[in-house]
């Protein structure tokens, strides 16, 4: 029977597949930053998830749940970034056959990344569409399973396992803080909150220069939006996902848009603050309280999560030194 | 009874101790930095401990051991880093007067810092002998009871704790690299590995600028050394500590240094596989990998301890992008 959507129980049995092979990150409060935040700060650093990204969770979520003869045609995605890193370690960890479409203008490492994990790696058509038909043409000939970024409810219920030990080790949080891309991440940890805890409020967090699912909610129905240069390029989504939307319309309390500067002034604090190594696209929502565009109250418990450190560890480096950073498409 | 040394029993009592107010720091497998450091990786990130650094542990290892008559009149030690955060920390949380000597020449951020946490404040010679003639004076006046940084039995049973949870996490543990500054830190851990599992080897790393124990192992009794400006500033040391010698001297089966420019690209390496911000200070035991210093097999499974992350944000960043930095005696 086809999933028509993701749901707490989907989420639960996801951490009990995914449990053995993940690095359950912990939960750090950050009493340093409360002052300048105007709340009590926590961050759910997935970093330090294996392959530094939250995507292993979503993508292991999915190929656990394959059978073995499904297994054995193998499995294939497009994506140029943490997506496709967390497939290629999978299935090199599983034995499995795994094919990345990426887009012919990637950065040679991110290429050279899956390569070395064993990935067979088809360079393709920068365009969202034109990848998506060759990965259906190479699934038509081969039988290929797709694991899909964010359209596909197992992969969600994977990314919402993080809500699941957010709210173990934080039972009273308050206010929970989710960078949007494609939207898979938010539509599992929404689920898994409110379907929990409906009382905790679900913000969602995108760059003003590349916010679809901001301008959907403002419109009332998805809505395109134009892609501009961003810093969170990880975050870049120009129309809002087919299944995702209806989820984050459903669960998802606010949705808010955050400046450049803000998201770098972001990475500094992380770095400073939490001693951590984040991508601009993994603080959103530390920028978000940074710039006022979330309110809070003092006493309140926010958790951030910091979805991932994957960036050029030189344009970290003059993100931390103050220097112009330009942002990408 | 004044105590005479440190045991793996001390070890055992301080966990119980500051259980309750310390992070248990995860330990970390980093499989992406296998090849290129020669082992299997493993990191404990003390960067992710509260105040960013294991200091802590030493600390309220100390200040939980005193009686409510010996709280009662206070604490005070001399250092300008991590180690007057953590005593200025702990006794703001305990509610105890704390005081710190610092170094004329400190960085003020490191002033401010101990001034915010409520700590009373003395600026004083930078000379370790003339700063301790101070805090003498002082406990003669007040009655303060002494931390000290490493000189401490207890102090450093608190930082053996750090080795209990890597033996808790990874049994199976074969070499742990442990930065040596005063001695404190290194005294702690090694008692508690080889009265645990003598079979553990455990290195001492030194930057080569600064390197008291690597000279007085040589030398074969203690030795002073020359100190010259290095990167790694935390593990400043003209002469080695008087009760942690005899102790490394024990239980500790090697002593190596390393090059700034070695410290510096293992802070590169950290930051990008482990996306985890330590100072240089913390990164000379991946250096010794980096380097060559240390020999392991690719079997072996190695743990570098990585203590701290409060460093200039500014200067961590040149340091990211390859850039000139001054080390700083």
């Amino acid at each position: 029977m086809e999933k028509t959507t993701v749901t707490l129980q989907d989420v639960r049995e996801a951490a009990e597949r995914i449990h053995p092979y993940i690095r359950r990150t912990p939960l750090l409060q950050e009493k340093n930053m409360d002052k300048v935040l105007g709340c009590q700060t926590y961050i759910k650093p997935e970093m330090l998830q294996i392959t530094g990204a939250f995507k292993l969770r979503g993508a292991l979520s999915k190929i656990l749940s394959l059978t073995p003869d499904e297994l054995k045609k193998g499995i294939i995605t497009s994506s140029s970034g943490n997506h496709a890193q967390a497939v290629a370690y999978a299935g090199q960890m599983l034995g499995i056959h795994t094919t990345v479409v990426i887009p012919e203008d990637a950065p040679a490492i991110k290429i050279e990344n899956a390569k070395a994990m064993g990935a067979e790696v088809i360079v393709w058509d920068r365009r969202y569409v034109e990848r998506w038909k060759k990965v259906r043409e190479e699934v038509a000939e081969h039988g290929y399973i797709i694991v899909h970024a964010y359209e596909d409810y197992t992969v969600m219920a994977g990314h919402g396992t993080i809500a699941m030990e957010i709210m173990e080790d934080l039972p009273d949080v308050g206010t929970v803080l989710v960078p949007i891309g494609g939207g898979g991440l938010i539509s599992g940890i929404s689920t898994a909150l409110k379907e929990s805890k409906p009382n905790v409020r679900v913000i969602g967090v995108q760059a003003a220069a590349s916010c679809a699912y901001y301008f959907s909610r403002q419109n009332g129905h998805p809505s395109a939006a134009p892609s501009l240069p961003t810093v969170a390029d990880g975050l870049s989504c120009r129309w809002p996902g087919e299944n995702p939307y209806p989820i984050i319309e459903k669960y998802v309390d606010d949705i808010v848009v955050v400046e450049e500067e803000d998201i770098k002034e972001a990475v500094r604090l992380v770095a400073h603050g939490a001693k951590l190594v984040a991508e601009p696209s993994a603080c959103v929502g530390i920028a978000a309280l940074l710039s006022g565009k979330v309110k809070t109250r003092p006493d309140e418990k926010v958790c951030s999560v910091l979805t991932s450190g994957n960036w050029d560890i030189d344009m970290i480096g003059k993100i931390l030194k103050g220097e112009h950073v330009e942002g990408v498409l």
